[in-house]
């Protein structure tokens, strides 16, 4: 998905909130807006959203001498949603459907996305999750990941801020642990998870971890290094989390099955659907010509 | 109030707003981001957010060909609120305190402002409307609005927006006509309302009408022509309607009575009250002395 006029505005107002997490020094704030803005500028908008944040982010961390500004906001998101985990693990374990409310809780997870929004309060969160168990949600979908999830010989999963990454957790235990990778981002940019934030949640002890060896906020290709490409390439079935993953990889001829709540009207009409939706979606290519993994076999 | 960082990325999505309503051209809403990224990347921060507003609405104007882009949304919201009109005068003619109801909806007028957001609905008009005649009001503010209006030998009521200057007729019919006149601005800018939405609103029949000579979405006196200055320095008050008059006027040394909705965060934050809320305020400098007015008599 290429990037939207729309976006632009947002971006500045991301870069101001990076500048601000770093530093109280507002002649920095202002330096960061301004180059932003150059930036911004002449910036090729054939490219997705993430390839012009991964760019306005790099600019941003050199500019204000701080390689992770969003360390600390991550560590608050992780410890907010490690205190929810127990419920959370008892409501899927007790559930007469595990896997779906596992994947309500891992979409409600996405609300923890600080390239949307510039703060996100703990009540927001609870009510996303509330929001997210009782929402419609269309049968066939979950179906068709469950058949796909059952099928799949080897399975990545895409992980995408910090935070929601405990509540992925919830459905990764929902998958056949053998069969699964959880991908992280190599470098920090946004929130976005890294093997820190993985190792936090406890993903590493239940499952193998890997990063991608990108500092995109989503999975562009040709930044990531060539072992997970690989790791791509071989995958069976690729659950995608987040805005990101969606926008940069919605157009590949791949099995990918996106998780996210739609955060923003550029996506949401993306999407064909409200602002706020969840979004359980296989993509395109895949979802309208049966069971390719079948008909691989 | 000079500007704040977090004004830029909203005038880059005023913008965007401005360059689709006037042409369905993708080339020229481009072109408008990008030139408006560059302008923004080397403006004075020193300035008002209005003095930013008006070099970047004269910039987009010239790129789109297009002197009034906000034309028919102006019309449309005229005609709403004249439709809203006779129900919300009758309400102010059998209220037991006319002029309090009075400035309760010309402040619920001051919604339409698409300085502020991209779009308004009629439904959040009438649900506006409906807050603003319940919300919590300092009644102290009230008996001072009402003394400075019967103090003041010659008023100047500044308009804001178009369909929000015929709410403001409301007001301005609780007025002693012979002591006021409505000021408009002198050329079009995003929504504001000019001497055509006056005329709409019937206020040149009631009331003496002019215009400030002046393209600036907010009232900067050096933008204004001289006989505006030479008015606005004889009056003996100032009613100021909407954001950009408190942002361009809120540090002068004059009476004025600020009525407006906060709107945005900068603004709520500079006035120190909540997004939402309902503002009649006094300018600091007169505010904690008494009453000037009677002081100079």
């Amino acid at each position: 998905m290429r990037i939207f006029l729309d976006c632009i505005p947002c971006f500045v107002r991301q870069a101001l909130d990076s500048a601000r997490l770093a530093t109280d020094d507002e002649q920095i704030h202002e330096q960061v807006v301004r180059e932003t803005l150059r930036l911004a500028a002449n910036i090729d908008i054939g490219q997705s959203p993430p390839a012009i944040g991964q760019q306005i982010h790099r600019l941003i961390r050199g500019l204000i001498g701080n390689n992770d500004p969003y360390c600390r906001t991550k560590e608050k998101f992780n410890n907010f949603a490690l205190k929810l985990y127990p419920e959370l693990e008892e409501r899927v374990r007790t559930s007469e459907a595990p896997l779906e409310t596992a994947v309500r809780l891992a979409i409600a997870g996405n609300i923890i996305d600080l390239g949307v929004k510039t703060s996100i309060e703990e009540c927001e969160i609870e009510g996303t999750i509330r929001g997210c168990l009782t929402a419609d949600f269309n049968n066939q979908q979950i179906k068709d990941f469950r058949n796909a999830v059952s099928r799949a010989g080897k399975i990545l999963y895409l992980a995408d801020n910090a935070g929601e990454i405990v509540f992925d957790r919830l459905l990764i235990e929902q998958l056949p642990a053998q069969r699964v990778a959880v991908v992280v981002k190599g470098e920090p940019v946004i929130n976005d998870a890294t093997m820190k934030d993985a190792k936090t949640a406890g993903l590493t002890d239940i499952v193998e971890v890997i990063d991608n060896g990108s500092d995109a906020p989503g999975t562009i290709l040709e930044s990531c290094s060539e072992a997970f490409r690989d790791r791509f390439e071989d995958a069976d079935l690729i659950i995608a989390k987040g805005q990101g993953n969606y926008e940069t990889l919605s157009d590949l001829d791949k099995n990918i099955f996106f998780l996210l709540k739609a955060k923003c009207p550029v996506i949401a009409g993306d999407l064909g659907c409200e602002v706020g939706e969840m979004i359980l979606q296989q993509s395109n290519s895949f979802k309208k010509v049966g069971d390719p993994i079948m008909e691989a076999e």
